[in-house]
């Protein structure tokens, strides 16, 4: 069925310029997967007894439309959530729960940007982030990374240079302040707050993204960025895929009441899915299957970086990275003679799926310097030990076949 | 919290200028609802196999990230659904999986409305697609409906019109034709023929939403609109709101291959819940539970309307309305010296909730001649029989109080 007529219909095809695909193809079964931050099937939990509660004891809440703005006791779980991580004065009027956390980003977009502004996001950033800024029609400002995170100082020259120059300041600056995707680092508690009084200063929003906060295998967790927050300029982006499953397509996003209830408008899909919500409750409050869980999810993808670590180092000592204290990954840096994306193609050959680093950067790289192209993501969350041991030997030989 | 800053931040203001409220406050437990067009908890059914099977032996699948268009057997049964109401040529490729029916408009209007655009709407129309189309900024041409549905002639005489003065075409039309939502009406197989060709003429997408369709109580199903679509200038949109449960937020977006990847570059929240999928797929595909379930909501429905029918011929006879054959809906026509918005408001005094006509007009009614003042629209499916007849009373206080 093709499309015969086209007078009316030149949007399309400028919108059209703008799209990119937003995922990996997906890979065939017999190829190791180190590409996509997907969850290992082994620990995901039984859902079931959550599920029957939810659908017999809650069956006029969870199969009836829900309120737009989230079951109030998700809303309520979700508020005491973000303050044990730190945050002050939030309660459930500061909670939107949407179809994950990307859902509450893509509302972001479309309540704060129009086409021909600007954000800043880190080099590299998580790649989905740049697709779905990009169908807003933005431009983008990268902040450079260090074993700190986002280098505040670098943000505010940036901003100011934008200012003095009497151009639009960018709307807003995204961040994955714990574990980044893709690098790992995680951000210190002095540029978090330096983040917070620049975003300030200028005028800007915060958007502080953080899936795999709980997904800590070392080390005390720091506090959000939201917690240097008193003006409400952090929005903090927030989903269960990391700490239950990401199947039930449960985020959050919390800022001011007003922002909110903006975002609320402009979530037109009648709600997310009540039954969803009531699942996720019942499980995260009922006996101690979630504890029990998050225990699992931490000791399972510890042993999965660890294996990983030991695989690289004993198959591909020359490869530098440092080694992530949680989240999903390794941010891998190569000699500088090896392409990426060439070893990627090689890699894909040999069977295990890796993404190239040109793929986390939004533009020319920090400083416009040109993105660096001897960098590789691995995530170690979705496969096996084995076969992590397996990929890292394939992964070996495709490294060697480049010469 | 308050926002303390407000430097860059002219859209919010702009943007929040746009936006109404898309559905009714909630209405106290005492209150007998016939406002929104809730499901009856008493039909909702037992998916508790249903989600044991989604979330044990398809484990992997359901709490895992899905894909972005949707499982490919959901995908298959949509294409299948479709081409049973009347449509050809559909297969999984044209099918776009979302959370609930107003997830796809939501979608179609960021890929085909600019701000400054024009829709066309019957007058009335749906009233929750009024705020959807404003948080694009576009405007409103109002179509009359007739007991044939869509006034076609009057369609194309607005299209030449705009054409023969230069201005921009609207994007599209959009319309409910099977128990249309207020209206009851049904649209003539004449009427959908000729809504495809005047489409086709002007270059205009026919967006086509039809949740009640299968809540049928008497006569034959006419084909969908899609049905005499060979160009692609028809957009589906379907939902499992009112053939199962609203709580699982599963809809489609039917509509020719490109479009339908368009709209999944847009659809950024990395898909709909595949867990909510497979458990309505496990439902509609396993023993006999659909089938039974279908039947019960069409025969309670059925019986809903006939007791709200009954109720207000005895109780206000004064008041008009065709009987319709379907959907959830009863539009009144009270005497014109009465405003419904007065009654709608005295009415919730009397603790019945109901919605006034206004709210169902996109702008000043059909041919510009002020949208009318004296319909109602009631809702009969979320009420028991009882609560309808209690609630009629209630109504007929309410009105005789007007005087």
């Amino acid at each position: 069925m093709k499309t015969g007529i086209s007078v009316n219909r030149v949007p399309l095809a400028r919108r059209a310029a703008r799209l990119v695909p937003t995922l990996p193809a997906a890979e065939p079964a017999d190829v190791i997967s180190f590409g996509s931050g997907h969850g290992c099937p082994a620990v995901f939990p039984d859902l079931t007894e959550a599920a029957k509660a939810a659908l017999n004891k809650h069956r006029p809440e969870t199969l009836q439309y829900g309120p737009t703005l989230g079951l109030p006791g998700m809303r309520a779980w979700i508020a005491r959530h973000v303050m044990e991580n730190g945050a002050r004065n939030i309660g459930p009027d500061n909670v939107l729960v949407v179809n994950g956390a990307k859902n509450g980003l893509g509302l972001i977009g479309r309540l704060l940007l129009d086409e021909g502004d600007a954000v800043v996001v880190t080099a590299p950033t998580y790649f989905t982030c740049i697709p779905i800024f990009k169908t807003f029609g933005v431009s983008f400002y990268e902040v450079s990374q260090d074993e700190q995170g986002l280098v505040v100082s670098e943000l505010e020259e940036i901003l100011a240079r934008i200012r003095d120059e009497g151009k639009p300041l960018p709307k807003l600056v995204y961040n994955v302040p714990d574990y980044h995707n893709p690098s790992g680092v995680t951000m210190s508690l002095e540029r978090r707050q330096g983040l917070v009084r620049a975003a300030e200063k200028f005028g800007v929003y915060v958007v502080e993204d953080s899936p795999y906060r709980k997904v800590r295998f070392e080390g005390e967790p720091l506090p959000l960025i939201k917690a240097f927050d008193a003006s409400g300029t952090v929005i903090v982006l927030g989903t269960v895929s990391k700490l239950v499953a990401p199947g039930l397509r449960i985020g959050w996003v919390v800022a001011t009441e007003d922002l909110i209830a903006r975002l609320a408008q402009l979530k037109s899909d009648l709600g997310t899915s009540p039954l969803a919500q009531r699942i996720i409750l019942e499980f995260v409050t009922t006996g101690g299957g979630y504890a029990r869980h998050q225990k699992n999810v931490r000791e399972t993808y510890r042993a999965h970086r660890d294996a990983m670590v030991a695989a690289l180092r004993r198959e591909l000592p020359e490869v530098r990275f440092t080694v992530p204290q949680g989240g999903y990954y390794l941010w891998l840096t190569l000699p500088p003679r090896i392409d990426a994306d060439k070893l990627a193609a090689r890699a894909f050959e040999e069977k295990v799926g890796i993404i190239p680093g040109s793929k986390f950067y939004a533009g020319k790289g920090p400083k416009g310097l040109g993105a660096p192209t001897n960098n590789v993501r691995l995530c170690y969350s979705h496969a096996e030990p084995e076969e992590i041991e397996e990929g890292i030997k394939r992964l070996a030989r495709a490294y060697r076949s480049l010469g």
